[in-house]
């Protein structure tokens, strides 16, 4: 049994098919989504079914695998049952993989009003909210001049993104892309160009996981794009239309949220010790304690590695350990002892935005044109099933030039928190954070 | 001002930005939707990314156009104002084309059980729906065979489609191509090739607009691909699971609705008369009755051709009055006199399944693969975009060739209406009608 179809879970599925086990694989979607594009759906640059495809058809190949839509919601490790909300299914082997999602720091409430993006259905509110600020700030105008109101200077849109790992980092940067060039010239009444983005992060410096200087130069290039930069400010208070920094409340049309994780609740259900993410600590062959049957990979997991450094929680640890989970199934039914597992770091990519990016390759490091290229060409490389390689190459080889984007729907409903249909000017005035001046900027 | 841009308000749009004319377009969406091929999106085929373009995008070019997105709820034809959710706003010229959607006979109560396809949200639901049934038919084996009881024999999956015109037609055939060939060889339980795909139609053929031999020829493409075509059967009763025609009641995983057309409700805030779909009567020159400035153009008109038919709504029409509009608003604004609107019928096509479709263009008619390269030659010509027209050329040539569809994405809810999981097979066996056997269908 593999409990979710991740890039763990699947990887783990498609190798443990190769052996003689009969495999189920159950995740709560029919789909596996290609996260690492997640944000180009977030950001109307990419359609959901171009970077997700089935679980099914990408299994179907194998015979002994059997995929199941359901969501399984405890474990019987006595009985070596997974229960899901409809029935308990018996394993010999059981993988879990059910990966992690977004923390609020204990302020779920916050959830509604700033999305974090995690799913397909969190990157269509995403855009929904995207989009329809511009929309929305549209029609005020209009109704405006229709009141005969036309000297009014309203403030222009504000976009907060909390959160400066690399979640965060592309997310800004593209909407910086989207303000700046893919909505330019089609509204009459508000100049998209203004649009503030902002990105706020808690730490002293963006993409934490990268060197200073890989950050100081992210950093840069988001300026580029049109993104302000705020280090070491902590998010005290998420409220419908505004985001506060200790005292400071920084108004924002849509706030998105790129800060935390939190690892699958399943993880608590195992009996053995998490962290504070809730990530369960394997042992070294990703099995947990006192039963070596029953093994936690992915996002899921805690393990650290020979340097006592936590493995983070991206997608080559998770192919990695799916990989290392299917030899270790095939040396215990070859009666081989278990082998520890190590992590190969083959390098890590972040992405900015259009023509930015940041990669660094042991001491090797590497930004901008270049360092967006090898990014590029890897997630079209990894990404599942040709049809959709060859679309989304098309897609971006057509934004690129054209500096269009192919999917900008909004689809749903039409309201936005905290956006008021009538807000009065000298209300929004005086909360309106000002903007920064470009001396102050260069200070 | 014009109201809706579907293929009538955009066409409108565009010919009069032409003309020394400040042109207003207001619709409840920010994107067009390519209604001919948004059952591709119902049925995985097509991402809606695809097959619907951004208003504002489409109109870019035109800098007299501005795109409003909000919705029109009523209006002041003697202050010539048009009122929205927010806002009244003047007009000189005002189009109405806001359109038409399903209707259920007086039995609204029906649509949650049965959705229509007039949207993307609602090509969404039914993807959902379809994908989701075989879900749900494979976790109710799998769960089962955990209980130890295999030897239960499920009755298959059954697809009710009412309503035999084009969508219908089209969303039938396409049901039955998912059914037998994209699924096939994925599932381990269920064999998605035994799913029943019925077509249920309350006049005596399906396609009534389209001649009775062409009638003939796309019944029996719907037999080779797989649907079994019910004529002559009204729907008197949709519940949870079932649809009953008379007092036999049909069981169905999954209920679609393609048989009422109801006027957009914006028509009867005209003060002129419509008819019984709710289309307003509109004069020759496409104005109503005691309003010159004010016109009503595509699926919300109803007018006659010179042969007292009247005109269907269908696309052509749709644009061939949006074009009519803007050259009698040239005239006027010339203080030429108006002309009456004709038709040009070009011909009509309606595809079926996979290399299966109906043409008529006059006395000439075609069925078959070439009625079928027709078909899809003229849509993909008419999509809108560029970028989008070839991504849809190279998923169809891709789906064509493997039989696979690209956008089988479940999303959102994970239940269907009248699905209970663990339904008692003797319960279930009772209500099921028996399957027609090969002998009666000969007869």
């Amino acid at each position: 049994m593999i409990v979710g179809a991740g890039f763990a879970g699947l990887t783990a599925a498609r190798r443990i098919a190769r052996l003689p086990i009969q495999v189920t694989l159950v995740d709560r979607r029919n789909h596996h989504t290609f996260q690492p594009l997640l944000y180009q759906v977030a950001t109307a640059g990419l359609s959901p079914g171009e970077i997700a495809a089935p679980i099914r058809w990408i299994l179907s190949s194998h015979s002994n695998v059997e995929v199941l839509l359901a969501e399984v919601v405890d474990f019987n490790l006595e009985q070596k049952q997974v229960i899901t909300k409809e029935h308990a299914i018996d394993y010999d082997f059981l993988i879990i993989a059910s990966g992690a999602t977004h923390a609020y720091f204990g302020h779920d409430e916050w959830e509604p009003l700033a999305p974090g993006l995690k799913t397909v259905e969190d990157a269509l509110e995403i855009r929904r909210r995207v989009l329809l600020a511009f929309e929305l700030a549209e029609r005020r105008k209009v109704e405006e001049s229709a009141a005969g109101n036309d000297a009014t200077s309203a403030s222009p849109l504000q976009f907060v993104v909390v959160g400066g790992g690399p979640t965060g980092v592309e997310l800004a940067g593209t909407l910086a892309e989207i303000a700046r060039h893919a909505l330019n010239g089609e509204f009459r009444k508000i100049d998209p160009r203004q649009s503030r983005i902002l990105l706020i992060e808690g730490g002293p410096r963006v993409l934490p996981a990268y060197s200073a200087e890989l950050s100081r130069k992210a950093e840069e290039q988001l300026h580029h794009l049109g993104v302000e930069v705020r280090t070491s400010k902590m998010v005290t208070r998420v409220e419908p239309g505004a985001v506060w920094t200790g005292d400071q409340r920084i108004s924002a049309a849509v706030i998105l949220w790129a800060a935390g994780v939190a690892a699958s609740p399943l993880g608590q259900k195992l009996g053995a010790t998490v962290d504070r993410a809730g990530r369960v600590h394997v042992q070294r062959d990703l099995s947990i304690p006192g039963y070596k049957e029953v093994f936690v990979i992915g996002d899921l997991a805690a393990l650290q590695d020979e340097n006592g450094r936590m493995l983070p929680g991206v997608a080559p640890v998770a192919i990695q350990q799916g990989e290392w989970v299917a030899k270790i199934i095939a040396r215990d039914l070859e009666n081989q002892p278990r082998r520890d597992f190590h992590y190969f770091d083959k390098g890590s990519l972040a992405t900015i935005g259009r023509a930015a990016a940041v990669a660094q390759f042991g001491k090797f490091e590497l930004s901008g044109y270049f360092a967006w290229l090898a990014w590029l060409f890897i997630h079209i490389l990894f990404l599942i099933g040709f049809r959709n390689r060859m679309i989304v190459m098309i897609q971006w080889a057509w934004s690129y030039l054209t500096y269009e984007r192919g999917a900008r729907l909004i689809t749903g409903s039409d309201e936005l928190p905290g956006w008021t249909e009538h807000e009065s000017h000298a209300e929004k005035g005086r909360t309106m954070e000002p903007p920064i001046s470009a001396d102050k900027r260069r200070a």
